[in-house]
């Protein structure tokens, strides 16, 4: 039988979420089934909650596990009450930084992931729209406005990780799709040379790029191994040649990648 | 002065940052400047790291915070030594856990934003590219492939939520503009007929419509107040009519919204 998780929040729940399906993989013996529980926002929410929780109880005659990012102490008794095993993810840690501010906590419905500080977001979103609209290829007047901008070969990675760079971490993140028409001088494009303290490289191995163009393309030249090495062997030796950084994604997520560029970049 | 802030991780340092950014808007009387040190694998990048925060103590005469999700309890002990406040988000609750599950923890570094479950990994990129594709507009064929679709007027929010929808849930979201068109009989166009079950429509304040419109294309009708208001209130109209479940996204946040998109098409 799986055991019973639940995710339980002021807000959307993501945070808690995150925090508590992280948890949960150092138990891989375990398989865990999870629902989240979000908005709770008052105590009749939080009441029908408690109840779905102690029905899960009953039927499974087993605790599930929930972990509460509530921060109404109110609401987070009424969840408390429900269970043996509530893990407070977000009041365990007040106290002590209460104590370490020298401060009382404000004790607001959590706000990570509302639109908090309106400018913020603003530029968050227009991070978002920037690479949308900047996605395989770039002019020169829009390499002047981009935070950094990801070259590689077609299907790489560069457009998810653009994306999340975007909704992530507020970055104008473009690209540039590197193909046969640049390798001619081993240089870099002329539309990238005024910018190349934003650039950064991505690679992969030829087999699992061959495999990911073959699902999207699978006739023609585009998605064969022979094509696939060579144009990944003369965009690693165009890296090497004009000493940009690059990173091998095959093996990488996404939030990986992203998180990566931003600490080589020095973003934060 | 602003008050440090660290975040440190063995892995992208997004678990860490969201609950711990989550904790601090707690406290909005001070000012934090956060860092995020990530990739802490090892005790060598561990002991630098513990550098960068002594030194910041010692700058600012006053300890940083520092939340932590390591998962070896060696590099963890080497950041605890290095300050006095270190927030344990991880450890903390390992123990309560193993005693729950009747488990040992695998110490394994956080896979939380790894690549992880590989078909889940493919799932969610298929889902993003799917979303990319199939941005504004759709035909029948791919109408049956998504597991939602947002209606809305233009430039109410659906873009920027089906891409967190693809790439936080791994969900297939599509969405269809609704235009003038689109109202002459108040029914749902033809395409969308059969996926009645699959629809969300989004709406916004006019005036909030109208200067994001403007920012985009300020000359002609498009970004007119009385345009706006007259689209929005033929939308809502349809929704009504056709039972279609909405919500106004003028305050709320991508994440908000999907989140509560989520929790009503009950997909989680």
């Amino acid at each position: 039988m799986k055991r019973r998780v639940f995710f339980v929040s002021d807000r959307t729940g993501i945070t808690v979420e995150t925090l508590g399906q992280s948890l949960l993989t150092q138990f891989p013996e375990t398989d865990f089934v999870s629902r989240t529980l979000p908005f709770l926002t008052n105590q009749l929410a939080a009441q029908s909650a408690a109840d779905i929780i102690r029905l899960a109880r009953e039927e499974d005659g087993i605790p599930p596990l929930v972990f509460s990012t509530l921060t109404d102490p109110v609401t987070q008794h009424i969840i408390a009450e429900s269970n043996e095993h509530v893990f407070d993810l977000f009041g365990t840690f007040i106290e002590p930084l209460e104590e370490a501010l020298g401060q009382e906590s404000s004790h607001t419905a959590g706000r990570m992931h509302g639109i908090g500080d309106a400018m913020a977001y603003e530029k968050r979103l227009s991070a978002l729209n920037f690479s949308l609209n900047h996605d395989d290829g770039l002019s020169t007047r829009t390499l002047h406005d981009a935070d950094v901008v990801l070259i590689g070969v077609s299907r790489c990675g560069k457009t998810p990780t653009c994306l999340y760079l975007a909704m992530h971490y507020s970055l104008k993140a473009g690209n540039y799709p590197l193909t046969d028409d640049d390798f001619g001088q081993n240089r870099l494009p002329d539309v990238l040379k005024g910018s190349r303290h934003k650039l950064y490289g991505l690679t992969i191995v030829p087999e699992q790029l061959s495999r990911i163009r073959h699902e999207r393309r699978p006739q023609g030249n585009y998605s064969t191994i022979a094509q696939c090495r060579s144009e990944i062997a003369k965009a690693e030796a165009m890296f090497r040649t004009e000493n940009i950084e690059y990173l091998d994604t095959t093996t990488v997520s996404i939030e990986e990648i992203a998180a990566t560029i931003v600490r080589d970049k020095r973003f934060r």
